[in-house]
């Protein structure tokens, strides 16, 4: 059992064996330059069954010949050795191992059950196992570079960074160091056999030193914990920012080819991070830059971005960029025009983003007013100064000096957090930070697509935060019939005690009951047989469609006898709608993430646009208004060619309505489909419906 | 007139006056020490009336005192004694100028008058005027620093920049030295008085050691002479690749507060790239990286990007990229799987992307055998090999060296072009530039969503190239009608004659007429009224859906009584048609660009969607065919839902004849509606037409 203490002691360990230490082996070169050069000379042990010299220094046949207690050991052997270098580690009194060498669950069938061997080695020894086939961690705070990768991250930050792929660690690192996204830990998690990325985000979430956490990941390993790690962050209001590879076909399977997780539907994943408030990128860059500026502004007060800028051509960009991106640029307030009026020159405009053009040249304090005022606009949720920088490591001085440090003195006067922001991707060296030290600029991204959609990101998952989805509320008990399929009858009850409207029926037995039930509704009708064992009724001939009142018996007639053979309980008449809007709210089971309600427009649209919304269980209202309005077709729900505008707020009511009653099924509910779902303007009615129940043995899925 | 060889003339100035030089201006300071630091020290002459030491150097009160030939005058005096500056210049022999003096167009209606002024005055003297509110240029090649811009490149390269941003223009060059793209030229264009982006294109084109062409722009100043240019530049094969801002409507707006340049409807410019081959992009990063991909590969033979990659993680945010930025990353075919068969790993797969492992590390040569078999394959258009490369300008050597040397080995082995890419963004300084030209690699692109994004863009700019237009071939000449407009009829017999076809009709005169044309066509019937001067029928009441024969003379006589008032000529009757798929094809005049073509889905898409797509005229039958193709409902032709798939060539021919006759009528056209266009399978018919013809006095527009 992996509990966040017992993984925190693990990374914070004082003394190493590096267990297989060879003068031929990278890894062990690496470990033992990093952990050197880090101070950890005299606690790091060399273990070598051969026991000559290795890397210059005396090695020991096992760890306990060492004599001493050793908190972490690195697996460097081949699998045969492994349980007994975890053995040997564990008699030493190592809290964990790390193993290094591959050749397990990513090497096939035999290596997956040489890995359980060593996981349930582990459990039994008490100890924690990271990897097998992974690179190691750095605590930067701690002062451990417990990795086997060159040039580990030595200036603590408060980012965390979490990456299932080893070879990409690397370039990792590198950006952040490169972008100036400080780092609080480097952890590669390899295969994942006991700690996944869900463990080390619960533990991270609790480390004062970590406001945010980066992830690169194909697939997640156990949805359980990930879920209540997600969740935990998002309410401490440390941003969890992922790049999960795979969205495209191809890459998925390639991810499938080269590490042994689960690639699942994507579109759930984009659905479950949604819900978890984990902000979802594309790139290396994206996350770490994302990750940076949330971990320095924590959640926003308000979304709206603020720009001050001394180039109109960034002004341009900008705005075009924060349109893709989804990222708001309010119109400055009246009074915030007016404290600019008094310091703008005559031919600039008080606009946002805010050109305060090359005035600001011969009066650096026009800077400092006009990042002042506009980060204490009331629409203004994080203000950005977009200038230069130097990215020459070459000693000069750096004549715009007076200009950093004038945004500088404007962003302490700043009521929203700030951020400086270059017009291109540079590095932000020693040299740079030192320029920005100096202006007391706390935090920079480079490149202004990095930048505005950083601060996009952030800002929508400030704003989701706040929002709490309902708990389920269950619908009026029904009784449940026996069966193992429910008939369109008792779909029909199901979602009426649920409060799904539901198009009037009478349920008939006979041609004369048919008829009757015909001439009542005045309008052609629809029929549709009564039965627990059809699942296509269409296809058998047991629908019909605008049926009038003189031809109610013989159809009922014909659709019995087309249904001959199957449990039959009679047959449904419903009055026929007109043509009108048309939606689809079902709920499917995800064998990771369990009940999805999807919903989407019927029609061409679901078909032209593949246009579906979809979101775990349970979804409140408001979620179910905000799928609705997310839908790329929503413009049909506002009316549009004559068509009235949907009752939108009562939509999602009812939409909330078809996932509580999934809920209140819940082990027994397989899936549940209101397909179509009438809306014409207030008048909202499920036209058809369909309750699978799981059968006996799906539990086991 | 601006011509190419006077422009090339003036961006190869050997003797420069710099007028109103002062120590108090940046300017004059900054194009002072680049001037004397390329070597100009001795052919610079500082030009100030009151006589003084300016730079710690004698000046003079006249270009003429100096009694040298000046080739290039700096006018850096205010805007009253700017025409004198620009005849002193003149008369010593200057060529050109530059305006670097602010106050013009951008300075309202005074200023415009102003700049108007100082045109004239160098078209009378003959010269070159570059701007006015102009930084200057950098003529990399010819070591020609003529800008007043700080750090200016040195080192030639095949890429030239021009910006209409003095601002930005700092931080577009800065990247491109960090970014690893040589630059030939850096141009500021400023307020375009004289010569325009256009011109500079233009000129560049022929320029040798010019092989792509960087623009940042806010507006097109001189639509004829930069299509002109454009259109060379496709033809040479040098990729023009612009950054436009202004698309989003925020940008609009403020980009025409502060410059003087035209912002047009964004749709219209990107649908004029599309057919002048221009490659857009959204920031400044994307902007030099695909200019310096384009400049290294040239035009591509094939679309297909390959993928060599030492990390799996790599490979699948590569294939993400891929999907969005519509890169093609084909199956290797079996030949090259053969090949890299007898190299790889036994657990590595031949896919593309090709993850060569770990593996390589052992055996870098894994590297040159798998770029090489990959640059080979028959469908891979430009390969890619993703690796890491040092960063940091430390000195120190390059553990991975012998890879990049296998890189470069297997790319000088490939047949199509190859790129280095790094993981992330990263500088590309002198040691890293030093340990890729010791290995023998030509071109790096840093961070795989620029190097993805931009190989994308070069490949489609490549498949474009060799797709010319049809010219326009002029319908059967047709009667053209006397007045001011056509009517419904007219309109029928142009569109008849251009080739398109049209729902019958019968042009009756009388209720009877009416009666017996609707039973001859023997279903109801739509009838519309025939008048040169109604434009909105419907509203008048001046046309009948859906009558029946019996019922066809009484509409007569009610659209006829409806009309009254208005030059009427009858009645036009045509059969009703069942529903079907309709399209809008139309053709307006813009007042940059002249006629463009709009292809749309009718209906309820249509309004949802914005679903539009555009092209200037003329449209080949192909061009029409990838206007549909690229409409986001264009599945609806496909057939969806049982509609018949439509026949897309047919139907492309159809819209092609419709711009062919909008350009027939050429100078007459105001606009030119179909709509609908039905399309039911393989009928397609024009239901309902509308021909304007030009006002006299819009052709001043």
């Amino acid at each position: 059992m992996i509990t966040p203490d017992r993984l925190r002691a693990f990374l914070e360990p004082r003394s190493f064996a590096l267990i297989g230490a060879s003068d031929k082996s990278t890894f062990s070169a690496l470990v033992h330059r990093n952990l050197t050069a880090a101070g950890h000379g005299e606690s790091t042990y060399l273990v070598n069954r051969r026991n000559g010299e290795v890397h210059g220094r005396p090695t020991y046949p096992t760890c306990e010949a060492v004599g001493r207690p050793i908190d972490l050991a690195f697996v460097m052997v081949p699998a045969a050795a492994a349980p007994g270098a975890v053995r040997d580690a564990a008699a030493a009194g190592a809290r964990g191992v790390l193993v290094l060498s591959s050749g397990y669950a990513e090497a096939g069938e035999e290596g997956k059950a040489r890995q359980r061997e060593l996981v349930a080695l582990a459990e039994e020894l008490g100890i924690v196992l990271m990897g097998p086939n992974v690179l190691g961690f750095v605590n930067v705070a701690a002062g451990v570079p417990a990795m086997a990768l060159a040039d580990p991250p030595a200036v603590p930050g408060n980012v965390a960074l979490i990456s299932q792929s080893g070879a990409s660690c690397g370039a990792m690192k590198d950006f952040a160091a490169l972008a100036g996204v400080g780092l609080s830990h480097v952890i590669t998690v390899g295969n994942e056999a006991m700690v996944t990325v869900g463990h080390l985000v619960d533990c991270l979430v609790d480390d004062d030193r970590t406001e945010a956490i980066a992830v690169f990941m194909e697939g997640i390993r156990d949805p359980g914990v990930f879920e209540r790690a997600a969740r935990r962050a998002a309410a401490a209001g440390k941003a969890l920012v992922i790049l999960k590879a795979g969205r495209s076909e191809l890459a998925a399977r390639a991810a499938a080819s080269h590490t042994g997780a689960l690639v699942g539907d994507d579109r759930v994943v984009d659905a479950v991070f949604e819900r978890l408030g984990v902000i979802r990128v594309d790139t290396i860059e994206d996350m770490l830059v994302t990750a940076g500026v949330a971990a320095h502004t924590g959640p926003l007060e308000r979304p709206g971005l603020g720009v001050v800028s001394i180039s109109g051509g960034a002004c341009d960009i900008i705005a075009d960029l924060a349109q893709d991106a989804g990222a708001e640029l309010p119109e400055l307030a009246p009074a915030t025009v007016e404290r600019l009026a008094a310091v703008m020159p005559a031919y600039g405009a008080s606009h946002n983003p805010l050109d305060i053009t090359g005035a600001a040249i011969m009066n650096p304090e026009l800077w400092r007013e006009s990042v002042a005022a506009v980060g204490a606009d009331p629409g203004v949720g994080v203000v950005v100064a977009v200038n230069s920088l130097p990215w020459r490591e070459d000693g000069a001085p750096f004549y715009g000096q007076k200009f950093v440090d004038a945004i500088g003195a404007g962003m302490a006067e700043s009521k929203a957090p700030a951020l400086y922001l270059t017009q291109v991707t540079q590095p932000i060296g020693a040299q740079t930070r030192s320029v920005l030290d100096a202006g007391g600029v706390a935090h920079v991204v480079p490149g202004l697509r990095l930048g505005v959609d950083a601060v996009a990101r952030v800002a929508r998952w400030s704003a989701r935060r706040g929002r709490d989805e309902a708990a389920a509320v269950p619908p009026p008990a029904v009784a449940l019939p026996d069966g193992d399929l429910f008939s369109e009858v008792d779909a029909r009850n199901l979602l009426e005690a649920a409060g799904v409207p539901v198009v009037p029926a009478r349920h008939v037995h006979s041609a004369k009951e048919a008829a009757d039930a015909a001439a009542e509704f005045g309008t052609p009708v629809a029929m549709k047989i009564v039965s627990v064992d059809i699942a296509h009724k269409s296809d058998l001939g047991c629908v019909r469609l605008g049926v009038t009142a003189e031809r109610a018996g013989t159809a009922y007639e014909e659709i019995v006898e087309a249904g001959r053979g199957h449990r039959l309980d009679g047959v449904l008449v419903s009055p026929m709608r007109a043509a009108a809007t048309e939606l689809l709210a079902g709920v499917t089971r995800d064998p990771d993430w369990g009940l999805m309600l999807a919903v989407a427009l019927g029609g061409v649209l679901v078909e032209v646009l593949d246009d579906v919304a979809l979101a775990p269980l349970p979804v409140s209202p408001a979620r179910a208004r905000s799928m609705l309005d997310g839908l790329r077709g929503a413009a049909v729900l506002r009316g549009v060619r004559g068509r009235p505008a949907a009752d939108l707020d009562r939509l999602a009511e009812v939409i909330a309505a078809v996932g509580r009653l999934a809920e209140a099924l819940g082990p027994d509910l397989e899936s549940l489909e209101v397909n179509p779902l009438r809306v014409a303007g207030g008048e909202i009615e499920a036209l058809d419906a369909l309750v699978v129940r799981r059968r006996p043995g799906n539990e086991e899925d």
